[in-house]
């Protein structure tokens, strides 16, 4: 007779294997990390310890396929806002202050508690520091797949892509054979990354055999900008990056074709469905139907806890299962199995772990949860049809009746006690972090930033930009006109306006200052053609200087949908400054890259001369070296010299009077 | 100093008032049924009695706003099939079968525990027996709705719409000055009444000055039926039968114009958005936010749990306030604190009990439930924002959060213990139900009606049908075609075709006779213009007979979409028979009413001369007995004797053979 670790006995079992083999009263044996068998087999095996399930439901741990664990730590922070007022008003800059590895453990702590309780044994992380989601989720023997984070912007966790690149590539090599954590690099989403890197992170994934993790189409927006910037949608543009190199987990996938659902089955990408997060910002549903029908593995996801606000893989699945029916009109789209075998088998294979957990198979890891389907709010129910126990625990049970979890052969639950993870400690140190992160907002409830935002449309730029600025008299001005019409500099665009500044300075100089323009644009005859106006808020820090070129980024563009004198009364700025100029301004492209040049005149204050800027956007540090020789190169090219180059803005030219 | 029976300390406390006044650390007094005062009024009360609460959430009891009660007996009983199937198939018939004041008990008191256990206090109730309803509901300490079916079918408890309309004026008559029951009409649905049904239940609604609870709009079906038939959509058709001289509580909604909407806000309607339902049934997604900015008191229901098929209002609430953003694209929509109240005081609103229960104010009763909202699914909390805790209830909190509940001054949960009901003792009766329904559903397995309804699109003839069927002699044919031709009768229409009937018989016979019928429709020169095919299952049993007139019920239609060779195959019947006929039809009028006229000549089995048959729908057994004496009239007119009379089909004819 062959032995045993642990026999579950008196059960029904639930497999979710592709045949959805399931045993009225069951058992399962499990030796080490594994099942060892499954099914009619309780007197076959000789167990060193036997666990009567008491007719409760024993079936594999769910698998939360996308979720930023350590977010549990803004849980609730912000709520019902816009998108563009959540994200820039209240995560970013919370994320900035905050996010630490100390953060980071503690907010991951916290979430492998709230899954365990609601039967996830795997989960798909994204998120800053991963190494130490991985060091809080392995101790708490959950499985995942963890994401570092890589984004064109400064993050918590690096200054620059390179630096985040290489984050994701020394936690992959440290963590790569661990029994419970798959790390992957996580290139956030297309419109945060560029080419480049979605290309370095895809060799990165290839180079090391693990997975990778990335937002795919989650917004209208983000379609509309690929379409208008690549001619192409979201997923044929990552694919020609050769993302799909790499096993590509993809979350969201709101806004795509068919096309694009084929290819991510040619390719074998795996999908996580958020419908509770595409439904809370808004971002729209997924055609998860169509996904599945073509064979797709869709895996359900939470997402971060700030946009859910839970991590219940129970109210995930049932919304799956009700969402696909109510936006098809078909009543039978996603029935209750194939929602669950989503949560479990279609989960794990998405993630590229379908070899190792989803599904109660013998070799597979004892991944496994025990649920009572027997409570109130689930009684009664009937024998009829085979399928009606699904149903029970799509439609109606609650992730409170998950009573046991076990993961990789190790207890983390039993009978609702938390066995890996400490959780009075936890909630104490979040009630602590909360209350940091509220005197932090509160302080800043009279930032610029903060109120601007609030009033809506403010967004970052999404740059850094290196910049020259020059006074030069007006004869250099004639020279330059001359150069620009050369054959050295290929002119894509020009454009005349008048520009009419105003200054809001505020006591404190750390709030930066916001600047309101109206721009009238000139046609040849010097005629006002349209008229524009914007917000921009620009800090006062300068990133760094290369040479004369400076580099600097963090300005906060919006649209001035209402008048100056709105605007005077909402910010109240202790002081103002006016600036007018004439500007010509054209885009060039000189050895490949490209500039904008402007050629200003000041009118007020009235300056003699010109003022030469060149202008261009760049994404990591050493680009922008790159770039800054370059535009001192083109600045003796306007016969300019670097000794007359200014750092300071126009409006600080007005202070001078 | 004044007194008091209770005083609730140390919560933070939700009034849910109009103005959403809430106390991050206060106090309420209950004295007898009702709220003495709250706020910060701890020292202010001399307590008989005072219960701390720990620094949990003290706020209204949730008021569910339409359900069945007690098809919890029918939860997960069937799931994810098509409407037609889920109804006809299996709710239809196991109602028929199983529902009785006994039935009604149970499922009632299921659903008041698991209601209770869930945080509600409050609920409106659609069902039959609903006396029963009301004494469970009565005797569980719960306020409810209690809404007695009329329908213009037979129901379990009603042969007649007469019979259950004087059920519903006795249940009012009975229990309208309850203090926990508000006894109400509730004609199930403009579809499934008549105009008269409708008009019958608004005066008997405004006679005793009570609600009448209805379903409005639920499927797109329904309004284009109601387009059809009456040349409106469903609000201003039932608001010309003068539905809203009542209080009316109108489920669904899904399907409402901006027009109709006004209708509904300006007659003081209340509405209850069922939004699990009706994304599980695929009957769509009620424009929730647009009535809601028009002042619609839109509360939120579960529906009946054999389509949810729980009765989780933190669920429903949350479902509420995401779908409303997703659908609108509008992340700002329907936010948390407002979805709130549509489960409070709104809802309370919709049921015309605002007066009663929905917010914490001083002479309200004392309706209200303790939430602890420091679990570590809803950890942290955020004190900045005064929104957040609505964000964590209907966010993150689940039902099971819920500790206490009182209602009306009663405690009748303490500690998550149930104080009003045996829920071990329902537990134990529920499964024996499930048992049996389990057998009856098993035995039906081979089941004609069951199996028609399986392949789908069978539709109940919604009608009794009064009919004569008379043998008559050529000369007597010639002579009812001048009657016809005359001008005490009015042709509206007239048709002739050539019938090809194919009767499958079974075993046995309580199964029915399933007819395949093939009709070439044919023109003037006897040409063939088109063909239709369909199959109906006809009973065995005959409802009454009026001399020679017979009334008869229960035809199950359905388009024959396969062919002859499909059905034999899959319905597997012991015998045929085949019956082929020339029929000229006539819609007609006389004495005000519509009668059918066939005049039939059998081609196989050949029989001499022709056969006359009058047929016409009705809803009553009054009317069928008036219509009954009008159709022997006819026949005479037609030269046709009673005497002459068939009680057989044709098919029985080939049986003589």
């Amino acid at each position: 007779m062959p032995t045993c670790d642990l026999l579950l006995t008196n059960a029904t079992v639930l497999t979710l294997d592709e045949r959805f083999t399931h045993y009225a009263s069951g058992a399962v044996a499990v030796t080490g990390d594994s099942i060892a068998a499954v099914g009619d087999i309780a007197r076959e095996y000789q167990a060193k310890q036997t666990v009567d399930c008491g007719r409760k439901v024993v079936l594999p741990g769910l698998v939360n396929a996308h979720t930023h664990a350590p977010m549990t730590l803004l849980r609730g922070l912000a709520d019902d806002l816009r998108l563009d007022v959540w994200l820039l008003g209240y995560m970013l800059p919370v994320e900035r202050e905050f996010v630490s590895p100390d953060f980071v453990k503690l907010g991951a702590g916290l979430a492998c508690a709230e899954m365990i309780r609601s039967g996830v044994t795997c989960f798909a992380d994204m998120y800053y520091f991963e190494e130490s989601v991985a060091e809080v989720t392995a101790a708490a023997g959950m499985r995942a797949l963890c994401g570092q984070t890589v984004l064109k912007f400064p993050s918590p966790d690096a200054a620059s892509y390179e630096d985040s690149l290489a984050l994701a590539r020394d936690f992959i090599t440290r963590w790569k054979n661990h029994p419970l954590i798959v790390p992957a690099p996580a290139p956030h989403a297309p419109y945060t990354c560029t080419a480049e890197i979605l290309q370095a992170c895809a060799a990165l994934a290839v180079e090391f055999d693990v997975p990778l993790h990335i937002h795919i189409s989650e917004t209208l927006l983000e379609v509309e900008n690929s379409r208008r910037e690549h001619g192409m949608p979201v997923v044929p543009w990552v694919k020609k990056q050769g993302l799909f190199d790499a096993k590509v987990l993809a979350a969201h996938c709101v806004h795509v074709d068919e096309g694009e659902i084929r290819t991510l089955k040619n390719t074998r990408a795996g999908v996580a469905h958020n419908p509770t997060s595409n439904l809370k910002l808004a971002s729209g549903i997924a055609p998860v139907a169509k996904m599945l029908a073509s064979g797709l593995n869709v895996g359900i996801g939470t997402d971060g806890p700030a946009s859910n606000n839970d991590l219940d893989m129970f109210e995930e699945t049932r919304l799956a299962a009700i969402l696909a029916k109510g936006i098809s009109g078909d009543p039978t789209a996603l029935p209750a199995r194939q929602a669950l075998a989503m949560a479990t088998r279609l989960g794990a294979r998405a993630l590229h772990l379908g070899h190792l957990t989803g599904a109660l198979e013998p070799g597979k890891r004892a991944d496994l949860i025990v649920l009572d389907l027997q409570p109130l709010h689930n009684a009664p129910a009937f024998a009829r049809d085979a399928n009606a126990v699904y149903s029970q625990i799509v439609y109606a049970a609650k992730s409170t009746d998950v009573t046991d979890v076990m993961c990789n052969g190790q207890w983390l639950m039993r009978d609702r006690k938390l066995l890996t993870v400490d959780e009075p400690a936890l909630l104490r140190a979040a009630r602590d972090y909360a209350k940091k992160i509220d005197i932090f907002l509160i302080q800043r409830e009279g930032s610029v930033l903060q109120k601007l935002v609030a009033i809506g449309g403010a967004v970052e730029q999404e740059s850094f930009e290196v910049q020259v600025k020059a006074r030069v008299p007006g004869e250099a001005a004639e020279q330059a006109l001359e150069v620009l019409q050369g054959d050295v500099i290929t002119i894509i665009r020009s454009v005349h306006y008048h520009e009419y500044d105003t200054y809001f300075l505020f006591a404190d100089p750390s709030q930066g200052r916001l600047r309101y323009r109206e721009d009238e644009f000139l046609d040849d005859q010097g005629q006002v053609t349209s008229v524009r106006a914007r917000l921009t808020l620009t800090g006062q820090a300068r990133e760094g200087e290369f040479g004369s070129v400076l580099l600097s980024r963090s300005h906060y563009l919006a649209p001035a949908t209402y008048s100056l004198r709105f605007y005077r009364e909402y910010f109240k700025p202790v002081a103002e400054r006016e600036v007018e100029k004439d500007r010509r301004r054209w885009l060039v492209v000189y050895k490949g890259v490209e500039f904008f040049v402007n050629l200003d005149r000041l009118i007020k204050p009235a300056v003699e001369g010109y003022y030469l800027e060149i202008k261009s956007r760049t994404w990591s540090r050493r680009d922008a070296q790159d770039k800054a020789a370059i535009i001192s190169e083109l600045l003796g090219l306007f016969g300019a010299s670097p000794d007359n180059a200014l750092k300071e803005d126009y409006v600080e030219l007005t202070g001078r009077k």
